[in-house]
């Protein structure tokens, strides 16, 4: 299936594309996406429920890898969740559309840490649509623990975080 | 496993996390990532091969996914890969590295698109390391085809390219 | 690997199994599970996170699959999820655990059925543990949809709930 | 997706739901399944065979994962599969189907264990059916391994057995 | 990790590979592989049970996909599995083991066909071992079906089987 | 979904296979797949993109799981992926096709391996396909590794190469 075109008189010229900015970010319309985008995966076809929906089940399991990603790089570690807020699912996610995860650091007690977590999907295959749109959003407390699974201090991260 | 410190007197402080800036971007050092973050996960302990190492296909798989998403935003619809530039693996990926893919458009055709794709990988679990990694770089080309796989055009998309 | 003992002269016999009863009812102490047997499964290598731990974000997600599977039922047809109240993680699961979650029908609307849900755990591999353990509880809400994903209403079905 | 009902006067009441008891017990017709239920799960998209059907492989699969669970029950500790006896596939199972797998001791050797199986399914998604079909039954033989896969013999375990 | 040898004077030559003869052919000891080659793949990390070992059904799963593949073949179209005999796992297989699956028909009646399936297995990582062994050996037996599901007569295929 | 045909008067005598012979060798026209047979598995519905097809970096994965299990057969234990050429995909891979993957030993260095990957499908469901077609080539080239993950010598294998 080549390019058929052999005589491309006048190549396209990519736009500029600023270095490490996410793609959604050409979005510029609505509420916007907040904290760092720690998770951006396409949904698949065997992440399906019987009915051929994106089940909620996978979008919590993404949400959780995402917020211990975050969680590991803050306290530098090793992690474990500890407790999910209530949270609801206000649009469905289909077949071929981007997710991102968004984590935002709320708050660090001694090995503790909540982390706000926002999904987002935009829909790519054949109905092409320009708005993505916020799936749900919640937020993880996640306990940074040693390698016998017992909560460990988290250490100062002035990327992330400052003590008072 | 509850955080068990019971009065936080003084609450750490979240760094302002600027809007949807990728997390990677805390890296100020070496080489930078170039083009749009499209991916962005977990190396999981179900992508390893039997030496417990994540295997090189798996990371082509992810280039090739990640690729397949932009040349779908970029051209509207629905892409097939043609082919794969040549590419070398420079480092190892481990379990537990995060990986990310940045995608930068380099050419237009009239229905093909030339992605470059870098993956970039950072190590988290244990032994924290501050630095991210290339990992492998390569150009995969995408044609944009209609529902019966035949070759269209590339719509013009102002986002990403212009058309002289 | 075949059974060396070529004459058994005194066969053992097999203790009687009660139709259907779920073997983890054989444990007799403490806080009992409440609700349907709905989903029991076992937790494999391909379900940890990098550090070997299964992930929180699994375990929400079989909570899923056992909360739709009942709403299913309940409702004769297709369920979407659309919230989950707050839950905490009181234990962590192995791999090799026995997952058992339980489903209770709390509340039934016009269209939307809560489900609380319990998952218990049970070691299996080498340390034997007669003792399962909640690992954690939580309420999903799931709404009764028809094909074009729009809410019905959830037929009478007196094995599950009356309405007055 | 919310329920649109603002104001349920008389919210439903759900019908009791004895402790434990599996949700297929509540079918009342036909042959009834034998034995513990060990494993109960949902025929997923990603478990189907290039024409769409759940394939026998994949039956024959949750078949070991359910026996191997039981015979690690009763064996507490590791097992081997060792032999497998002639078994048919009755019905077909289908995307969106509750497969439960009952197993049933049969014998137990000093070292070996063998398990009737019976695999049931129930159809959810769209034409609801409220029997439950029979899928296949088949005897697995297991037997209990040291760490060093050498047969050991089966403990005396009075829930599940008693040696003469 | 690239080759630092920079100047091979006498470069390697590798030695002739009879056309598409498989790998495995090239022992020459013990009992041969008997019928087509119809599957060879990895057993991987993500197939292992709790234990660490490739779990039986695992096999079983191939044995299934192997068969029907077979079948497909020779009735030039769908296929379902309707038995399984008897079969015993002689061998344990290892993360890395390389698995094939040899097919040979056994009979064909109008809609059915009987497949004697042989698993060999021959471990490749770390501790190289030359000889190849037989896991398990069975007959599957699968019979042709149109796209409802009823069984169609399994049309003459003078490459795999004549009729009288 | 038995086989009715109660009286098989004359059954159907299978053609003799020859040992170990690939099915795919029946083929009689066009091009022929080079090299040793190293992996043969089936396109399954899980390994599609939202598009339905399956997707090029499934077929770049099993490349690389298939030039890695040959490396390893070689080199007598681990090895890892460092680097890829050029390739193009001719022919789209569809569900339910076989794909055979060949290998080819190009070159041997000190500690690298070159390794002439062949892709060839042939579609199986419903509509037949005598013809098998070559999906892609490439040449992935291997360094064999110790436990440290160093270069190490890639020992004599007359097996598949002589140096001179």
């Amino acid at each position: 299936m080549p390019d058929r075109n052999p005589n491309p008189a006048a190549p396209a010229r990519a736009a500029a594309a600023p270095r490490g900015e996410p793609m959604s970010e050409l979005d510029r319309t609505g509420r916007q996406p907040k904290g760092h985008l720690v998770l951006r995966t396409l949904a698949m076809p065997r992440d399906t429920n019987p009915s051929g929906d994106i089940f909620g089940g996978w979008i919590l399991a993404q949400m959780d890898v995402a917020g211990g990603l975050m969680a590991s790089e803050i306290s530098k570690g090793r992690t474990v969740t500890v407790s999910v807020e209530k949270m609801s699912f206000d649009k469905p996610v289909r077949v071929g559309d981007t997710i991102c995860v968004h984590a935002e650091l709320l708050r660090v007690g001694s090995s503790s840490m909540d982390i706000k977590l926002e999904v987002w999907a935009r829909q790519l295959v054949d109905a092409y649509e320009a708005e993505r749109q916020l799936v749900t959003e919640g937020v993880f407390r996640y306990v940074a623990v040693d390698e016998n699974r017992r909560p460990r201090r988290v250490p100062d991260n002035p990327l992330f975080f400052t003590r008072d």
